[in-house]
């Protein structure tokens, strides 16, 4: 290890170049109009790969944007261990509210900023430096390694599972370690065991053809804007809870160990709304409820609404449609087309005479997922994170979504566990990204360690 | 009248072309970025008034955009009418709807198409190219004509009173004539004796300080569209109607001689929902009943709403705020500042805990107006009607707004009654707004009518 750590620190400055060079191709995956970064960030993964001495990389057709595939065989004798990771970003605007330009990276105060810094470019770069590491002092790895990035994730992946049953060969493993998924918070070390699933869908709701003038047919014309509104208000119940009926379906009382884990945790509610900068919602009593709306409960959000004149100033119109974008939050026992299927429902027993409802569904959507608690792994990764960090991580839930544990238990049969450095208050969604280099050093370190004793101890 | 008809029929091609140059400036009030297009316009009136033989002709200083000012005296023993028109138009934004650019007119079966050439680029050029054709044929008017153009119509008018006040004693008439305020149907003449009033107002929503992760936060953190939602969708009742306390504060019941209109009418409501692309709404169950509600009850329609993520694809975030612009439609009796009043009251008494609210006023509204039915120039512009177009003019309300009347009567202590040959189908305020040509013919010899026989008849 001591070989390994001195080849780390000499090698920083141009392992954080790396990072600099990967965030600055804007990798957005929804969005066509960034097609070229998505392709240059595919070929910088695979060109970095290569050059950290990773064998048979290529990118993998998938069907969508290619996913970056490469390995290490070291010893038949020894476990096999298949790295996840994702090269595509989030969409950057609202642009104005960055304090510099999102894929121009910004260090200032032991921090880089940039989109896509923390989610997931630093924590995916951390293993490839690794290995790389591993290569340049030892000439070999203590494992067998595979890496699997790919392209789609902020997209809710909808060829991920379809890639992973077409490579299924390629990618046997004994177990996957994700490089997504962060950190819970900055001042406590946590080893995320469980994370929401997702379901992403628009809905728009029409009027008259044509937009109208507000002030001949104010009135008589049908206003979309007002029967979106009524629709969306009828989603949610006075307690901020989702009130569309066979929403729960499927779902059990939450796992009384993370409920316990959440008491240990003793979260302050009102420090939560003074960092996120808003007044306490009336429903939320106390921490302890607040944390398990965020990591037990599902959840039913906007995340954009939109219809008729949004310019400077006024103008007199009823515009023919209005549309907004809902993704939800689902814990173990809900399917995501059970939910649309729900909802769908709801709406359309409550769309006003006069209005056509269109629901359209962004990607497949992905199931809850949780960690098997007696995965020998996971208390490695723990003993890791002890040693280093000077306390015993948390294993906590995580409000949002990594679909991967679920998708490669079901295809490829085996477990996976999160081992990430980002940590979640990096406004990864958000403007100003970043991503504190303290842990991009310490991630260096952590996986170094991590790939020694898993190899050590066998698969 | 023949010399001047002989004249208009001859140069009417000329005149088309006049209309073409005036339609190409685009002179959109409500936003910033069109400021030279206003500027064009202004400049454009001013020459056009000078052509046709108007002096004294000046750009108003308003606080605003400017306002155009020009006159003919003819003779102090006879009366001085005031036009009245203004040269800005509607934003043009859904700009893929448009099959033709709106700034590049489109001359097509009949009809002209571009942004403002119905509303109201085409009515106020016609009493200027009667103006020229009386100069130029019988070297004189038959009445004293001045006019006034305004830049900020459809931004409700914000320097319009400010102006009068200013300028009451340049603008000292007998009586106004507004070229702007469309004919109801083109299939029945008729004559705009009221229309409703006018507040604009846009609310905003504030959460979080920043976007947030809709993974993360989702379940804890305030959503502001949800809350936007909520508070819209409060506004209205099932019947449709806006049901903020104290909003009909100072209404009287309908004037009985418009319902006798409204009833003569015997308006088709299937017939209107297939014309603008919608099936019924639940609570119209007539013509009448739809009359009823365009003319002469208030409104409170949502104009435009906007929040979060917009761009194609999904984004999971909670977006730090909404907003929503609305306009209300005032009967008589209603005060824009008190709707503002109980607007704010109804909505901040609903306000959930968690968010903020701001609410801010477009512009100063304007209330409602009413000719005086007896106007002896009324009956004039009715007769000149008839004789015209084979049937007499219904007297109908509109359910638009021309704040005008009202300020007139207040700032000069004059009448104003409306002589518009553009028609409430055209569009004005949607992609694809049109002129119909033949309707700008019979404007040219109706208006040389009109001021023959008002010179004529005396004030």
């Amino acid at each position: 290890m001591s070989d390994i750590q001195t080849y780390l620190d000499a090698h920083f400055a141009e392992a954080l170049d790396d990072l600099k060079a990967f965030c600055r191709i804007p990798s957005v995956s929804t969005d066509p109009a960034f097609a070229d970064g998505i392709a240059d960030a595919a070929d910088f993964v695979a060109e970095r790969l290569k050059r950290a001495g990773f064998s048979a990389v290529e990118l993998l057709v998938t069907g969508g944007h290619p996913a970056v595939f490469g390995e290490i065989v070291t010893d038949a004798a020894l476990p096999t261990f298949l790295v996840y990771g994702h090269y595509d970003v989030q969409p950057s605007d609202p642009l104005e509210k960055w304090k510099t330009p999102p894929f121009e990276p910004d260090e200032r105060d032991g921090r880089l900023y940039a989109r896509g810094v923390s989610d997931d470019k630093g924590p995916l770069l951390i293993p490839i430096l690794v290995a790389e590491a591993f290569m340049k002092t030892a000439g070999q790895l203590p494992v067998n390694l595979k890496v699997l990035i790919e392209g789609e994730e902020e997209s809710g992946s909808p060829h991920f599972e379809a890639t992973l049953q077409t490579y299924a060969d390629r990618l046997a493993c004994d177990l996957v370690i994700s490089a997504d998924g962060a950190m819970w918070r900055p001042d406590r070390p946590s080893i995320t065991v469980a994370s929401r699933g997702l379901v992403a869908l628009e809905i728009t709701i029409e009027g008259a053809s044509k937009d109208l003038h507000s002030g001949r047919h104010g009135g008589s014309a049908p206003n979309p804007i007002g029967a979106l509104a009524s629709l969306l208000a009828s989603l949610h119940g006075g307690d901020g809870r989702v009130s569309v009926d066979g929403f729960l379906d499927g779902t059990s009382p939450p796992d009384p160990t993370i409920i316990a884990a959440i008491e240990a945790a003793d979260f302050d509610a009102d420090a939560y709304y003074r960092e996120i900068g808003s007044s306490k919602p009336d429903p939320i009593k106390s921490g302890r409820e607040l944390l398990i709306r965020q990591w037990l409960e599902p959840t039913l959000e906007f995340n954009g609404i939109s219809g008729g004149y949004q310019g400077k100033g006024t103008k007199t119109v009823i515009p023919s449609s209005a549309s907004a974008k809902i993704t939800c939050r689902l814990i173990a026992g809900q399917r995501p087309e059970h939910l649309i299927a729900v909802i769908t429902r709801h709406l359309k027993a409550r769309l006003p005479p006069g209005f056509t409802l269109d629901i359209h569904q962004h990607g497949p959507g992905s199931e809850a997922f949780f960690v098997d608690p007696k995965l020998p792994a996971l208390e490695v990764a723990e003993a890791v994170l002890t040693e280093l960090l000077g306390q015993k991580p948390l294993r906590v839930a995580m409000g949002a979504t990594i679909p991967i544990g679920a998708s490669f238990r079901k295809h490829l049969g085996k477990e996976a566990i999160f081992f990430s450095f980002s940590t979640s208050d990096e406004d990864y969604h958000a403007p100003n990204e970043f991503f504190r280099l303290a842990n991009f050093r310490i991630g260096l370190t952590a996986w170094a360690m991590l790939l020694t004793r898993l190899g050590a101890a066998g698969a």
